[in-house]
């Protein structure tokens, strides 16, 4: 048996194409954070250049839920809003680290900060989790 | 000299990989809404088999952007919310309705619904958006 | 035993001092949707002289709150954006409708629209409630 | 001629009737953060005898708002979030630390936390605010 947290959540972020199109990786994952990133193509750019916003969404949604599984049991997103700071670009990956602010039986929210190479702050945001099954 | 909104936004969004991967089409748009839709493939899923949080995010931030383009001038989102009510599943396409809420000379607000084959409500939310050049 | 559920409504909201010193007064409430009015006072003004933002969340969490409330068990506030549209002032009430978008056996949804004494359109939100006891 | 940003707030602020009865005081004013506090009073209390969350944000929108309008000229809210994550009772003080996310020319972000005398966070949330005339 195997209680990594790392671990369950690699094999689950592998079961989605989405994600793995998208090239997202979880490097650090801890009892109150994770940090994850995608790398800049062109692909994932908006009719302007720089990068859509549902893809840094797609990012945040996935690092934050990252970190409300490894808390123990199923989650599903209940919602989020992202605040679009500084636009994406000349940037090789975006990176969002996510942080735990509450962590109750039920409803977990957790806040997530997307910067660039530079660490310049590009997005902002927050999401409730709902935990399905409990620990 | 063409005025057309819906083939300025057809320009626009025919800029964008991202939107065409997604696969995103606008068949509607008119002073106080606009229609759209994405269909439901497997390469957009979660690890859970339904459709990822960021990829419908995506739909409602690039119709609901539309409509705030439509308005005159380029806009940039600011911010947008949204909540997901029920799992996106056996459907064929997922559509999403923009209502424009408000339209000032810089903010521009809309609200989005996005819905399945039978109508069922799945998601709903709230754009912010900048128009940064003046009509 | 008494069932109407604005019966049971009216009771909650009597016992917080808060909702009657904002004289909040909800005088519709359906299994879709209620509406609630508050007067407008100088007491509830910000430095510029409208309405202040907090006094309007304050309507807004109460009449979508009684919404939810009237679904069965006791409900507190998860979440809730609100979006200023335009400035409440020169009106004798704003009133309130609350809507609502998913009733789950946890996770209830509901939007709300703010408008003037001539229907003007002045504040649109989302808030998400949980429910702590069953039906 | 004074510059003095923390005069220039409380001036603000003391032409509120709504921001005086709520007892909200701002105590740091920074050029990145600002701190204020709320006295817990029964008047503010919801139906369940924890402060009412439109109690809460009028806090938040104020003290977020005061940061932002230190920032110079004058700024309106756009919109707010705020996720209610530990209800707010036995304590003296609620307090409120706003924290600058972005300020640009037009538009201005700000996180906001909640806490009690104990230093638990009770609430967190983001408000985005536009700056009507520039400095």
């Amino acid at each position: 048996m195997n209680n990594d947290p790392m671990e369950k959540i690699r094999k689950i972020l592998d079961e989605s194409e989405f994600i793995k199109m998208l090239g997202i990786e979880i490097s650090e994952l801890d009892d109150d954070h994770a940090l994850g990133r995608m790398p800049f193509k062109s692909l994932y750019l908006n009719p302007y250049g720089s990068m859509h916003g549902g893809c840094l969404y797609s990012l945040a949604d996935t690092v934050a839920g990252s970190l409300a599984n490894s808390m123990g049991g199923n989650v599903m997103t209940v919602e989020g809003k992202l605040s679009f700071l500084e636009a994406a670009w000349d940037t090789q990956y975006v990176y969002c680290l996510a942080r735990l602010r509450r962590c109750g039986s039920h409803l977990i929210n957790v806040d997530v900060d997307i910067t660039d190479d530079n660490k310049k702050l590009l997005d902002c945001g927050n999401f409730t989790f709902f935990r399905i099954e409990n620990r």
